[in-house]
């Protein structure tokens, strides 16, 4: 089983408005809503691909409710989610049906107690004795401690899981010098944590700071990665048009199903790019287009070794 | 017992944001929701006028169980708002906390099948019975037809009961047509109703659609009433600095309030304005400030006849 831990789950609700005028009434076209969160969505995925997934994190109040419904409804994902008082948040996304352009509104989630941020790492500790690998994602509730992912990172190491991190900022910064097995950060989240805008130079330095591997996400030119077997870059050969919500997510599933799987790196950092892509196409975070995937993965992605002489 | 009709209740929640920019991330600072629509703001400013009130319509779903709890919590409101199986709507506010602007996300309502708006036909006319007045407030849900509040006047008229009417567009005009006691359109939907944009033209033409009485809101002009008893304008001494969500509704709560107490013209009038000026500085719909109101009341409204030379 690999198990996914998103802290701040979200109840995603999508609104589509003709135009978006700030100071404006609106009314929404369509509402959609469904279970969403960094860890949620990579686990959609991951189940998409046939594994066994576990997710855990925390859910509360009608929103939490109707998270739990929602995932209740995707095969191969396991509920493991641990209850708090306060009300899972929701996030808005308003899209714009001229332009297709997005706006986006995140509530900052509930206020965890300590004595549920406890129960949690109990839940957490034990669901590791299952798993093959763990994926952190994500933003931190209010009340969960900024060194939470650092701590988790631990346990599973100590545990002798692989552990993978996705997540920004202070949080990002204290997990990485818990040393974990791997980080995907995007471009912006690269250079907030080393102070560099150079991708390969960035990402050498966040090795530095403790991740065992690094593969960075630069949006269209694909990934980087940088671990201890070697240097790649690899992307697709043509861009594909879409929305680009969720790639990041379908990317942390495609390096977790070639961890657990024992594939090389090229091959890891093939399906993670080719799964990415396929995300575009999708309307929403945690789906992508099967089609496209199989195409990618066949012959649309370029894998190349990087040379040591940066 | 006042009875306020609420077919499409929601949940209003009112998200702060440093600066609303479309097609940008926000993190929400925060989040704040309460029970609403237009009939239960009025409800609110009544049981705070000291009326007893009863509340009904439709409440479904996660969001229909919150607003009930909601209500619950209000004191000299009675929650008889009928079950359906779609969800209740929510809508959201966004307040620029720079400017203070508010861009406003209404979504359209659960649908509602044919037996529940029978059932809620049923449960109003039995309402009636008890009720001094009644006010039938607000947009339509999907499913309920277009010519709903013609048939809810109907039926008031025929109990007995006056009935004031506060909707827009379509469903406003069958609802005249069915000769409510009272409308209150505000400026934009009086010229929708009678393609007339003036005031004094426009409220006499609503009357000859079939209204008995017509109190158009002008905003920060007042009240213009137009009645079988006579002619007024009342407004503010002074202008009201804040936020004029909810002013029409508090008017609505003067109006009844007024008429249920057998107030002259004058004096409901001068309590619509004094209350609607009220719930300027206050923050959310179905609130006023007391002191403001009572200063208000006391010597702050002008309320002067309207020849008849127009």
């Amino acid at each position: 089983m690999i198990l996914t831990v998103t802290l701040n789950t979200a109840l995603d609700i999508t609104y589509r408005v003709p135009t978006l005028r700030p100071h404006a009434s609106h009314r929404v076209t369509e509402v959609t809503e469904r279970p969403g969160g960094k860890g949620l969505n990579v686990a959609r995925v991951l189940a998409a691909l046939g594994h066994e997934v576990t997710v855990t994190g925390f859910a509360g109040g009608v929103t939490g409710e109707v998270v739990r419904e929602g995932l209740g409804g995707v095969r191969g994902v396991a509920d493991a989610l641990v209850p708090v008082a306060g009300t899972t948040r929701r996030t808005v996304a308003v899209v714009d049906e001229r332009t297709g352009d997005t706006t986006q509104l995140n509530e900052p989630g509930p206020a965890v107690a300590p004595t549920e941020w406890d129960a949690f790492q109990d839940v957490y500790a034990d669901l590791l004795a299952g798993a093959s690998a763990v994926a952190l994602c994500g933003s931190l509730p209010p009340g969960v401690p900024v060194g939470a992912y650092a701590g988790l990172v631990r346990t599973a190491r100590a545990a002798g899981v692989p552990v993978l991190l996705d997540t920004s900022g202070e949080p990002l910064r204290r997990g990485v010098a818990a040393r974990p097995d791997l980080i995907k950060p995007n471009a912006e989240e690269l250079a907030e944590l080393t102070g560099s805008h150079e991708p390969l130079r960035a990402t050498q330095a966040a090795r530095r700071r403790g991740a065992r591997s690094v593969v960075a996400s630069l949006g269209a030119e694909g990934l980087l990665a940088v671990t201890p077997e070697g240097r790649w870059r690899a992307a697709p050969h043509a861009r594909v048009r879409g929305n680009p919500t969720g790639a990041g997510d379908s990317a942390v599933a495609g390096l977790l199903s070639g961890l657990v799987e024992n594939l090389p790196w090229p091959d890891r950092l093939a399906r993670a790019v080719a799964l990415s892509a396929a995300a575009v196409p999708a309307p929403v975070a945690g789906e992508f287009d099967r089609a496209a995937y199989e195409e990618l993965l066949g012959r649309g992605v370029a894998v190349t070794a990087e040379s040591d002489a940066a």
